[in-house]
């Protein structure tokens, strides 16, 4: 019987998920959205209908921070796949739901105490791995971490693992976004998320231990394919996490691509105190979070995509042996920003970020990532997940010994 | 009989007055301090103890912006002169006060309407010169903008006039403060004002019409005595206002030295919308102004004090002819924040703002400022001002034809 599919949240993400899950609605049986506020749901549920699809969504309310509540909507419409794409503080009680209910779990991005910024490595080891048990024995298949960073990148190293190297010694995730969306400044995801992947320490995996830097300390020039010459930060990055546990003997590091003008506001907001989660009290006794005034002056990342222009480029350079010979291998996606939003009215980056986890859903749909416990993407079969990703439009390429080349 | 004074406001600037007012207590009577937050008052009274005055101020609580609560005060302690150093927005209850009350009225900067960013030109006929009639019925002394720039730097145009020049041509005031206080980044005064001079439309007068200009638009690299060479930009004043008045045929401009980092923080707050004093409402619903949440997080202007460093250079450079000749002066001071911070515990620009009104003050005391109208500083006599200033902390310099030397 084919599985009904629930998705939990209703932002730019979301939005690429719904468009993406009705595309392919033949895997699936009936096909739901859920947010807190239900009229954002009904909008991607009604951008759907104005795409002529012939499937519905149905809209529903839901406190995905009562696991609860998760549970019994899943019953109510016998989810069997629940795809959350909501807020990074609701993992858990989302994950829980499943448990509960029975439901498959998939997300795209690390749990997030809101209290907390950047805590201890491996992030993973701090919420996720700690239900591991909990998910096998509830027999249910959880999936971590199945955007594009981490999700696809993860894939990418297993790829590598799996049909270039008896041995890795080093994965560098590399993430340019060439693309201009013509503002003063924004950010391509809820600020709020955004700026904390930068405010605390960047930890990286090297030598075979944490190595912590600053946001901004350690920059390099990279030359990609379509984007060109670009500098990239080691950033601190949730994949570094798992694949870390996976790779413990490779050097394990992202890098995120900044502009000069990114660098300069975040530095002027961060040295100013206005990315702090900790409430100030104004002059008049108003007590507020700067970082959610921030939030609110600047641009809804939904607003930029109808301007948003140029692409994205996002790989692995894996250096390792086989056979007792080095080598490199170079395994990345060009996505276009335009593109995206002709097709699903999303920019490219929540275009990379939805159409992975719909690629999950299908493979525990068909069966061959059915299975039955908790995984980050670089524990599965990679081949299935990027065949079947270069089918719904994030084709993956190879820079080899043999040049250039489609997957 | 000795004239009784109330400082209204406690911040940087009354702080300097308070202690310039006990070290010359024998021009006054008795010395009062009014503020909406008494305990603000009281600590600037007990600084004046611990400076081992023999004077004592009495510390009041008062609501400024109800000018029959401000007359009240005046009666109940008999004060002959109000010197009004609290927020620009309290200006005209204050003024309404001391007509009511029958006090001479000092201030130091322009009226201000908290709801509105830059109003038409010029500034003082939009407030302060619709009561001159008001003013000169009551019989009461009302000097606007005695601080140092507005006031001092309208004394030194004065100057120029009486014994420089019989037709001036330009007026060029230039303000750099070349001190550092060892922050990331900080205002000088209020940030709510300190900002809000730099939003709006910079106002010039040239070329007899006034000349309408962005900030930051128009640099020039001023090379003055001791700070040497700085770069200042054409901004707004309250002092363009007044003296585009007396001066109709002159062109009188504003320079205000900024560093490249300063004018970098401002135009990322601004272009962000940190700025702006419209409210805006977080994704939580709490309705919050921008700019006081800046305000918020800077750090406290009188906490500077303690670790400010180096001196600012004030001037005018006043060209016109005389007998048909042309020529040149520059008349300027030059104050030192450390010093400043030894002698009244507040840095260089509270110093240089607090101490002129002091004089003023004295002048009214002493007969030749209490002259029953309402005046700007250009209106009244420039050389018993300039050089009670110099006697108080605030010597004034002179460049022309024959070098450099004290007035």
């Amino acid at each position: 019987m084919p599985k009904n599919v629930l998705i939990i949240g209703a932002g730019g993400v979301a939005q690429v998920v719904a468009h993406k899950l009705a595309q392919n609605a033949r895997e699936f049986g009936t096909l739901h959205i859920a947010s807190r506020t239900v009229s954002k749901a009904e909008q991607i549920a009604a951008s759907i209908r104005d795409k002529g699809h012939s499937v519905a969504f149905t809209a529903h309310p839901l406190d995905a921070m009562d696991s609860a509540a998760v549970a019994a909507l899943i019953r109510k419409i016998d989810a069997g796949i629940v795809i959350n794409v909501g807020s990074a503080f609701v993992n858990m009680t989302v994950l829980q739901g499943c448990i509960d209910a029975g439901a498959a779990y998939i997300d795209t991005a690390i749990h997030e105490d809101p209290k907390k910024v950047c805590e201890t490595p491996p992030w993973y080891g701090n919420y996720e791995w700690k239900r591991r048990e909990d998910v096998a024995k509830a027999g249910i298949t959880a999936i971590l971490g199945a955007g594009f960073d981490p999700g696809v990148v993860n894939a990418y190293a297993r790829l590598a693992e799996d049909e270039y190297f008896d041995k890795i010694d080093s994965i560098d995730i590399v993430d340019i976004n060439a693309g201009s969306h013509g503002r003063y400044f924004a950010t391509n995801f809820d600020p709020e998320i955004n700026f904390r992947e930068f405010t605390g320490t960047v930890y990286s995996w090297q030598n075979g231990a944490w190595q912590e830097n600053r946001m901004f300390e350690v920059g390099r020039e990279w030359d990609l394919p379509v984007v060109g010459k670009q500098t990239a930060y080691l950033s601190g990055h949730d994949e570094v996490h798992s694949l870390s546990a996976r790779y413990k003997d490779a050097d394990v590091r992202f890098w995120m691509g900044f502009g000069d003008h990114y660098i300069n506001v975040f530095t002027v907001l961060q040295n100013l105190g206005l990315l702090s989660e900790q409430p100030v009290k104004t002059a008049e006794g108003l007590v507020v979070v700067p970082l959610k005034v921030v939030k609110a002056v600047l641009p809804d990342p939904a607003s930029l995509a109808p301007d948003y222009q140029g692409k994205t480029c996002i790989g692995d350079l894996v250096k390792g042996t086989r056979d007792g010979k080095p080598g490199e291998v170079f395994i990345y996606n060009v996505a276009d920003h335009k593109e995206a939003y002709q097709e699903v009215g999303s920019q490219g980056i929540s275009y990379t970020a939805g159409v992975p986890p719909v690629a999950a859903a299908i493979l525990i749909a068909r069966g061959p990532w059915d299975v039955r416990k908790m995984a980050n993407v670089e524990d599965l079969p990679a081949r299935p997940f990027l065949e079947l990703l270069g089918e719904l439009g994030l084709p993956t390429r190879v820079i080899d010994a043999t040049g250039d080349h489609p997957l």
